[in-house]
């Protein structure tokens, strides 16, 4: 089954475009976890039973599992494990190197863990991105168009009339591929999201930035249009305020709310 | 002790800018470690032991250790802790991701790991590297001119008469810090790199290349004049061909070689 073929088909289950991003904190998973003998795995397990039927991916922030050490990556492997076949796993890890290495990343995360997609930072060009995209029915998202603040420094310069971001998009659709090619493009940037998804309408997008970091669910979604797209929601949903009877309640309710905030556009 | 300090130091021990790259590949580790419990750790104890006198610094690719899974990241582990204290550490992981994130991968490279250096990709701008100088006595090496290939796809743009790897040098220069900031420029390019010193002479530069990637060590060097400078090679050392009476001679006296070819120049 190809990435696409996979995405679509979990789409039609959940009806949804969210993807849910797991990035547990130590400093803020409730106190009831710290008490368990990997707090880390345990939190995110019920947060998974909590959520998976509203998910159509889940987005693991690589960052916030390392910051653990050992512990970390077990608890990340674990977790990787954890989720149900039919859902797709991203690798957030904004990987990139020379050849050789970006090849060993590549297999750390599509042999070895066995993600379906991962983020890739285009900087370091061509053959950085390549040995991520030699793998069949997988998803390269490379960065575009980040959603935050420092996005402007380097992101948005231009360069013969372009902005730098739309020089990556268009370089790496050039790239030889066996993998999807995808980009990360921020919700924070609607009009520009719109722009981008009018000269790519088919290439999946992941949108991070719903949330806590500020993009509205509608504004992003209307702006994307019927593109393939992975609409993500962390904080928002991992950590909220308790609202309903249980924290894991809590979290239940608001990945609901999500969800039918981001239905599936039909083509 | 502040990080420039620290390698002024080793650099007065031992009398050459070597940094010896630590890239784990079972495929290329010699047969007799694969029978020991933990191959990669003890493959790479044997090359500290055997190189250490000649080291001013060792840099560790992170890729090589995670394709291993958890195995690898106990090596890595392993790995740091055998690291002389003197000889200065460089965590080659080229993390890079908005501000909760970074702060996330600080936090496990320079607490949690307690390296001195990081490499660290400037593409998402500001609030993606500050995170990581934001730590005393570390240096964080930002990707401006990579020694690869793909170097020429964006890092070679222009923008605004400046090349896109000059804006990164300059913009990071104006960032927030309380560690040094430091520059990854690759060996391959010696005329960038003789430009590059002359507008900052004092900024340590990490220079990969040297060896399997074909910078040659003298005219590199030259290229560098007397700025502080890690002049890395990998795979030249960790895996020659048998020259010597064992492989393990044969990796020392490729050091050795390579730390004569790289002598400290006096200020």
């Amino acid at each position: 089954m190809t990435f696409l073929e996979k995405v679509a088909l979990r789409q039609q289950q959940t009806k949804t475009q969210l993807c849910i991003g797991l990035d547990p904190d130590l400093s803020k998973i409730p106190e009831y976890y710290h008490t368990k003998p990997n707090p880390i795995s345990c939190f995110t397990k019920d947060i998974i039973d909590a959520t998976s039927h509203v998910a159509t991916s889940y987005k693991l922030n690589f960052a916030f599992y390392e910051q653990y050490g050992i512990e970390g990556i077990k608890a990340l492997e674990e977790t990787k494990e954890y989720i149900p076949a039919e859902i797709v796993t991203i690798a957030d890890a904004k990987r990139g190197d020379i050849g050789n290495t970006s090849s060993a990343y590549a297999n750390s995360i599509f042999t070895q863990l066995q993600f379906d997609a991962i983020t890739v930072s285009p900087y370091m060009g061509r053959d950085s991105v390549e040995p991520f995209l030699d793998y069949e029915n997988k998803c390269v998202f490379v960065l575009a168009l980040t959603s935050n603040s420092g996005s402007f420094d380097f992101q948005r310069t231009t360069i013969n009339s372009k902005y730098l971001y739309e020089l990556v998009i268009e370089k790496c659709l050039e790239y030889d591929k066996k993998a999807t090619v995808g980009f990360v493009v921020g919700g924070t940037h609607p009009a520009e999201l719109a722009t981008i998804r009018s000269t790519i309408p088919e290439i999946p997008l992941l949108i991070p930035g719903i949330g806590s970091q500020g993009a509205l669910a509608e504004e992003v979604m209307q702006a994307n249009g019927k593109g393939p797209a992975f609409f993500n929601s962390s904080r928002a949903i991992l950590y909220p305020q308790i609202e309903y009877p249980t924290y894991i309640d809590t979290v239940r309710i608001k990945a609901e709310e999500f969800a039918a905030s981001l239905p599936l556009q039909s083509r």
